[in-house]
């Protein structure tokens, strides 16, 4: 049996410890075998992390008055995509976090009349590769991207949506 | 060096204590600024939150016997949206849950012959605010929705998935 | 007022336990009542487990050298979800997880020329199927399916992603 009073204090000082530890851990990001694609295999994040779930952000115009179902008024995929990324950056940026904080992206994307109706993945990763894999922001989330049938205003081609995590 | 068995015990009490004080926050909901759009720009998760995936919902028939792929068994987008988001309701009551609860939601939209086969987002959005933002309720989520190309059934207009958090 | 040290001793040790306690949590995988459908109508998470984040998986060619765009290359609906799964079993089990730890899955499928540019959602249970709700992977995760309107090679018609979680 337990008889010492100090014993019994350590005990509880080393549980708490100990569990601590457990949860004072770093987000992983795994990349992909054999591959210099720019996003993550997967992203592990540690347990009692804070996560940060972000509306998905659309476009802002370029230009003033313009139809807002007319994409002229947002731009092509690429500037729409540095637009979206851009505002992505500014709420996390209010929350104390930045672009190496995201875990997880959904890029929903919509088809435009130059690539055939199809979405323009180029243009979208032109405008993704300026916010993440760069020497100033090395950290690359998990990721899926696929075209979808439409978004609220016929202009925009981009909706983006993150998952950040902040390490405990 | 530590010398009473008092001392050694209130540490190991007051770093469980501090552990605990990290984790007992609670869910932070940020408004979008200057815009009264019933959504939060994003929700903050606190560490050692439970959370609670839900599977995509889909509406009930409103026709007994009606055909599955026929719309008018299930109604129009505002009705679809009003039979899945209670059914959500329904799942995270049977959890000690409920809407104010809900961090993120994607609603997954189909196009609708009566608005020229894009998705009726006026109806999806007065569905939606009968259940977020409202005096009883103004909790509100994160959340993306988009037109998809189709659901299961040809019938439905809606698919609506959320997450769910409970503070530690 | 507390008066014996072994008392504050074991209230350190008593709130560092009960701390623990709340932590080690199970995954709780609700069932939709009155239905045998393989998925979860919901999932819980437990406070302070790791959380996974895998990125969207797509097909590998069946046949070498064949053309990325023309679906030949990939095989049907079903061939491209076990391929899919497998791959995202592969990211798991290369962290110590597997199949029985998702805890959340979206399906993204395309519409195939044989199923009138419907997604074949038949096609896609049957892949599904051979890695959730058999007797040796019970394991059902919450999810969302639903068709979208194309993925970056238009030979896919199918791209996974999945939520892990590994309890604390």
């Amino acid at each position: 049996m337990i008889r010492s009073p100090i014993v019994v204090a350590l005990l509880g000082g080393i549980i708490a410890l100990s569990s601590f530890s457990v949860t004072a851990q770093e987000i992983t990001r795994n990349k992909t075998p054999g591959s210099d694609f720019p996003i993550a295999q997967s992203v592990q994040v540690p347990g009692a992390s804070e996560l940060i779930f972000v509306s998905g952000a659309v476009p802002k115009p370029i230009v003033e008055g313009g139809d807002p179902n007319d994409s002229t008024t947002y731009g092509d995929t690429e500037v729409q995509t540095v637009s979206v990324l851009t505002e992505v950056q500014s709420r996390l940026q209010r929350l104390g976090l930045d672009m190496g904080d995201v875990v997880m992206m959904r890029a929903y994307l919509v088809g435009t009349p130059e690539t055939e109706d199809r979405m323009d993945f180029s243009g979208f990763m032109r405008g993704y590769t300026q916010f993440f894999g760069t020497e100033e922001q090395p950290h690359l989330p998990s990721r899926s991207a696929f075209q979808i049938a439409g978004l609220a205003r016929a202009g925009w081609f981009v909706e983006i949506e993150v998952v950040a995590a902040r390490a405990p």
